[in-house]
């Protein structure tokens, strides 16, 4: 990224155009406020704020971060192995082209991550406030039309109605509708995936969240009970929030995602630097907190 | 709206503050258009284009058109008893204010109007396109919490978590999210109750939709055998759409409103002048056209 900054610095380069998934939105996103920055780097750690900015312009090829519709962008810094996120309203892009037709010859697997990635964000903002009625109803609708389309996908790559509801929901699930009334959500789990990819960056970041979120629904569940039932009976049809897990965890298996950290190939000796990466950043969680001994269960019972 | 506007004129006012409903709003944008304009009917009828309008701001009192988030404005010609849209992004509000705590001493009989108006929004679109999965999952989600919200304030006008979601929905309704991949709509419902209100201004809005809808699906579902099946099972739990039509029809009784045009206090003499008035503005209905004798059969069917 800070050489591509440097380049667009020196060819005097007018605007963004990026063409991929959510990855290469957010390096987009980083040169644009980067040619007007000293160090892109210090817009993630608070040192430098983005005043101004390339105008953006997106084509996506991969349905998942819902980056092509919003400010945000999320970067690794490989010295720190620290995956963050910076963000402006000068970093929304001015288009964003979405053709289910350029997403036909996607893998399934990469499917599945984006569609996990969606389902993880809208659940990032779930649980917040419970008198958001409105939202998780909508909330309930994209997490169950996502699970329907890639159901779809998996029976046909080329359904492409399938193909373009699942882009709209991934769009819809981090542009703002999905969190309206939630306070901004929790994004626990994000911080924690995050950590697993940047520790092993061939770790897709939508099958950490897959491993991640039912782990932190399972541990959660036993902090606030009654918190989670309205996700279980709206969403999977369950009074039991165990037995909605149950499904959840056999929907992600079903798609051949792992449920598990050794599924995803990190040992039980990866668990203290993992640990380490993670609590960096301080305390994490929106509504709620999760202290460094929170984590560690966390990551056991993920394990 | 043409006083306000030569006023508007004579004093040189720099912005537009709308506080009301959605007459009071799209009055608004008649004036924050019609400063910059020969006369603003003839914006309606297309004989003058928008290319300049003062700033919009809104403070919503009763949720009901979406007005607060889209550009578009209804407004009636009483020379002509005409009530006609128009719109242009350059009406799209500023900000709008929206406090459920201010709607808190709405009638009910307003408060049931505002919802059958959204109600009606979203119904507008949900037949359009069968591919609109995502859209049809979202628009099911808001039709059900509209109807659980109202129902809360029949019984405790001051909950203000239901008026909260209520307002949410109603805004959504017509914000663009609940027409998305739907071509955009048919609106021949809206065209017919204009007249309704046209005629008769004392005749709410939504009341009038609450009892024209029922009626339109009732007739078109014999024309489209299968279209409205998804909106029977999905928002009613029925596999069929008579029965649907009949809890919907018993939903807007037990609320008080009228599902007649009897009720709504229109005389089977009405009927010719209603039916004049509609078709004045041509073919009705953008995914299903209206030809006169439909409307005359729909009218029929509504008395």
């Amino acid at each position: 990224v800070r050489e591509i900054i440097a380049l667009a610095r020196k060819e005097q380069v007018d605007s963004v155009l990026a063409v991929g998934g959510g990855s290469v939105i957010d390096s987009g996103k980083a040169i644009a406020a980067g040619v007007y920055l000293d160090d892109i780097w210090k817009a993630v750690t608070g040192e430098e704020g983005i005043t101004k900015a390339l105008p953006i312009y997106t084509v996506l090829t991969l349905s998942a971060t819902g980056s092509e519709m919003n400010g945000n962008a999320v970067i690794t810094n490989s010295e720190t192995m620290s995956k963050l996120g910076f963000g402006s309203p000068l970093l929304y892009p001015v288009f964003t082209i979405i053709d289910p037709t350029v997403q036909a010859s996607l893998p399934f697997r990469q499917t599945v991550s984006g569609a996990l990635d969606a389902t993880a964000h809208i659940l990032e903002y779930y649980f917040a406030e419970e008198d958001a009625i409105a939202t998780n109803a909508i909330n309930t609708a994209l997490l169950k039309t996502i699970m329907d389309m890639t159901d779809r996908l998996q029976e046909d790559a080329a359904d492409m109605v399938a193909r373009a509801n699942l882009a709209w929901c991934a769009t819809l699930a981090l542009n703002g509708i999905s969190g309206v009334g939630h306070q901004g959500g929790d994004w626990a789990c994000h911080t924690i995936e995050h950590a697993f990819s940047a520790l092993k960056p061939q770790i897709a970041h939508g099958e950490g969240l897959g491993v991640i979120f039912p782990a932190w629904i399972e541990y959660m569940n036993q902090k606030m009970p009654g918190r989670f039932s309205g996700w279980a009976k709206d969403v999977w049809g369950e009074d039991n929030v165990s037995l909605a897990l149950h499904k959840f965890r056999e929907k992600i298996s079903a798609w051949g995602a792992p449920t598990s950290l050794r599924e995803l190939g990190l040992q039980s000796e990866d668990l203290p630097t993992l640990l380490e990466i993670i609590t960096a950043s301080g305390t994490l969680g929106g509504f709620s907190k999760l202290e460094s001994a929170d984590i560690e269960a966390l990551l056991m019972l993920a394990y």
